[in-house]
């Protein structure tokens, strides 16, 4: 029997793009129970925000796909679903209380720093592998990952300083 | 049956602290693994060097736990477990082959900021609940992280690079 050659850096990024498009459709759909959970008006709408956003950063993966010649398709991502999962964990937990926020802005900092790893080496790779437009596009969602994040911790920070006021 | 009280911004500290313990334990079984299959030496020698990093980053915890007057305790993060699961398939699916690496490193700095996050949003409670010597405990460890994954981005150019150049 042959001996399968081992796999490239195109195949990499091809199973990297897969695990990253099943991530964001999670993500896709756990943010409106995140916005509905949420108790500050900043933050559900950052989370609606970020929903609009992500619809938008699917539809860049998908040329992606389009760009390497491959059909969109997801393949489970172990990480986001164990992130997503704490999340759901702490909106059941917390149900009720003022920390509740606290806890959603943790949740949702985990996943954008997910992504923000995950953008970060796609981006790379797609440079190496020559895909210009491909890395283009990625960057773009990169960039857009880090402002949700940098506008998430200032949330997080007011959220937090509110609760020391009405304590 | 009295109506139980939800749970606060301290229980939320305790168990979030609890999530990144058994979070950095799962990291510290996993380094020697990832240095082992690293081509590289460069990654060899970072993965070796966050191992020793890592047992310094469990102490600071255990002293945070200590700061608490709670037990080290972890509790499954389901988020670390995805990720180093992802880990060990890349480690698994691309043995022998020249991207190896750069999958090793895609898992570290999924890895990184994964602890990140969860130290940012941790930092952050800690001087919300008045405990600074925590807050500066865990703000050292952050750094530590934010050094780690630019020290890796820079090894993955690299990797990247000479891929390139033996091509």
């Amino acid at each position: 029997m042959a001996k399968k050659e081992p796999k490239q850096l195109d195949e990499l990024f091809h199973d990297t793009l897969k695990d990253i498009y099943f991530a964001e459709k999670k993500i896709l759909s756990t943010l409106p129970k995140m916005a509905k959970a949420a108790q500050s008006d900043d933050l559900k709408k950052a989370f609606e925000k970020h929903k609009t956003q992500t619809e938008g950063q699917i539809e860049r993966l998908e040329k992606v796909f389009a760009i390497i010649e491959k059909k969109p398709q997801g393949k489970t991502c172990a990480a986001i679903v164990g992130i997503t999962d704490e999340g759901a964990e702490i909106m059941d937990e917390y149900k009720g209380s003022p920390a509740l926020d606290a806890g959603l802005l943790a949740a949702a900092q985990a996943v954008e720093h997910y992504e923000i790893s995950r953008y970060g080496t796609m981006k790379t790779w797609a440079t190496e592998l020559g895909l210009t437009d491909a890395a283009r596009l990625l960057g773009q969602t990169l960039e857009e990952e880090k402002q949700t994040d940098a506008d998430l911790t200032e949330i997080a920070d007011s959220v937090v300083n509110q609760e020391a006021e009405a304590a």
